[in-house]
């Protein structure tokens, strides 16, 4: 098997290198990701400036550009091969809900999907990188048992929660929660003397029911979320029509 | 009504002038937008750093940061009114199919959308500005006739054909077509001999038949593709829901 | 006159507006400046990527790049003329003292410089434009006085009292005086509670005595003060000689 | 004696790894060094956004920033020791003659000297890292020799032959020699079909006669230039001085 690995929180980020030290036993591993952290930008192409690709000591390939932009680049560059699966991560810190927005993480994924090629991202329940080898096992588990149950191209989500391997309860399938508005911005003052505005932090979970990302893991089990990118509002779409003849 | 205006293109662009002025007979306008050009930017929202906002003599705003930090900074940090409406545009080119994954024009109105506002995105097909002020009359008229018949908040992604106004043949309902995918990335070498790569262009229109927005407005129409957001692939939720007991 | 216009504030600031409307009635001016603020750019020029070079609606063009990036490609990209003069500014605020080491205004001027053309970088002493129109005057006067007594071509750092044009008591030649060491970077939080540093403001004046820019300003003249760039400390150097056999 | 070490190629690159290995054996070293690649930077100072400093897990910190603002922030933000000696690279490439304005290993130095602190800057003549160790250890024996002749602090801008150790021939103080200007800006077409520039290699050395930093590295020799960063021009000042009474 063949696999390209990229994430957003940069080359040499904790959660990459745990993951690719665990895939490489079962597979032939190129890595190809971002040059630094570049977290929170969603599907962004850099399309105003051309990429350069560099070598690091390790053999991975990083890229001055977004998530998007290394699985681009790696997809139509001209790798040596065509990978058999992209997976993206580990990221720090969960993509559950609207987070998938705004992910880098799920992003590198969708980026090998729309290119025609299964994947899936990795994210751990909470940042600090507390028990990243137990969630790279995880990961290497789940690459091993494959999904020949999905329809191919499949895009996972996939969120671990931060424990030890023997204690995480196991994999379920679980559907996108949903989060309150974001918390709003962090007003500050510059040493000018003039305002400035830092992003608060994501809201919390207003849809954390039974069945959702945000309580499989918190229940102690990975969450496992097949997406799909098509944003048409099926129903809405039906009421419109009729609105405009 | 109170309408909060954004883009992708900048606040300078001859799409978001056109807008504005538009607007401003029908509404109470307020503009906050990025600073420069972040085409393909997505919903990437800046976390390292605090973002900036500046006051243009035309009275716009501008913030070095992507449509939707502007957004979310007009949204949470203090605007003096909350506005009914956020509109995003009108881009310089087409959002169909896949686009919109990538667009930050449709990623500023996203941003509204997040926050409980309803939102349009408006884009014109053809890059130029050919006939910006017939786009901007459509989207005045779009506004101002309002989607009562559809639950609130909507998301709503707009595409404008570049004709004269008389020449454009009405609005119409329309789903999200599909692209094929992108083309590949473009080699380069720079002074230094070294290999650079400049992200292609968007893939040709694969499913772009009856129904879509790529049919819609090579036809001549106004295309309407009311937006979800959420990611989960209830299909496939189902068949792994079976695989993963 | 042909003279080329640039500034290390940006293409919109009011210092270069005001300043190419002064010069206009006297010269042939083009405009190159950077897209946006690029104070304390120093002489940094932009190796890994390219440039792109924008036309605005006033005919100034802009560049995505530094002071010295914006002459660099003005002089040796194809204006359709070689300038007489290269002028940067009016600047938002004085460079003074060793504030020349790190302004981008006076580096864009040293650029014109190194290409063999006489070169002026304006800077009014304080920040928040008053009397800019009035600072433009000035400029403006001294482009036309010329500098005939002066080796060609010559570099001249000009700082101007923000006075109204009749209180200005004249124009004075200057050495640079020298400032005390900065002041402390300024520590913050950022909201993750993570550690954030503000470079803090430039060092009060150590030696403002007679002759400096700092003393003639401050006694309500303009200061010219004429520059070079080798860097070699010629008395070290001779110490050195005798000590390196 | 404590040391501490910046450098413009970012804190993974060999020249600055070489030159800690060699000098940690004599001294207690300090490396805050710019994230990534930063060549050409000068003297910058980043004054719109908060700087963030970082640890590597080889004890190294990074900065999201400039050569001029890791010196910066080491010296004003505290360090908890002041060191008694900056040293700065070794950089990939000669800094010699006009480079000097535009190197950020050279500015990473000045910025040490400006705090009162002794300061060399060190770079090797030829791109490509060969005979880096070499390079090192010359630096070592640089940094151990002292400069006691030389009033304090001083500043050194240092170039080193690409050869093995014992091939080098010594030590020679030297001015800084001139360049012919920049070659012209190299045009080329994105592939939208826009016209972009990439900045033109350095001028080729127009004096590098006897004494000069060109003429001592190409005859096999290191060469050692004590530097000022005073610009003013004090023979064309007396000019001035009697045209402007």
């Amino acid at each position: 098997m063949k696999i390209l690995v990229s994430n957003d929180d940069g080359y040499l980020a904790p959660g990459i290198i745990a993951l690719v030290e665990a895939l490489r036993p079962i597979a032939e591993v190129v890595v190809v990701a971002p040059d630094s952290n570049r977290s929170g930008s969603s599907n962004s192409l850099t399309l105003d400036r051309p990429l350069s690709v560099y070598r690091a000591d390790n053999g991975f390939y990083f890229v001055n550009g977004t998530p998007s932009d290394c699985v681009h680049v790696a997809l139509t560059g001209g790798l040596a091969f065509r990978p058999d699966l992209v997976v993206s991560g580990i990221n720090q810190g969960q993509n559950m809900g609207d987070d998938t927005l705004y992910s880098g993480t799920v992003a590198a994924a969708t980026e090998g999907f729309l290119f025609g090629i299964p994947a899936i991202a990795f994210s751990q329940a909470e940042k600090g990188w507390a028990h990243i080898d137990a969630a790279a096992c995880v990961a290497r588990d789940i690459v091993v048992r494959g999904f020949d149950m999905l329809q191919k191209p499949y895009l996972l989500n996939i969120n671990i929660p931060n424990l030890p391997y023997e204690q995480i309860k196991g994999i379920r399938a679980a559907r996108l929660g949903k989060r309150h508005e974001s918390e709003p911005v962090i007003k500050a003052l510059d040493p000018h003397g003039r305002e400035i505005f830092w992003i608060g932090p994501a809201g919390k979970a207003k849809d954390a029911g039974e069945g959702t990302d945000f309580r499989t893991v918190s229940d102690g089990f990975v969450s496992v979320t097949p997406l799909q990118i098509d944003l048409t509002h099926s129903q809405q779409l039906g009421v419109l029509q009729k609105a405009l003849p």
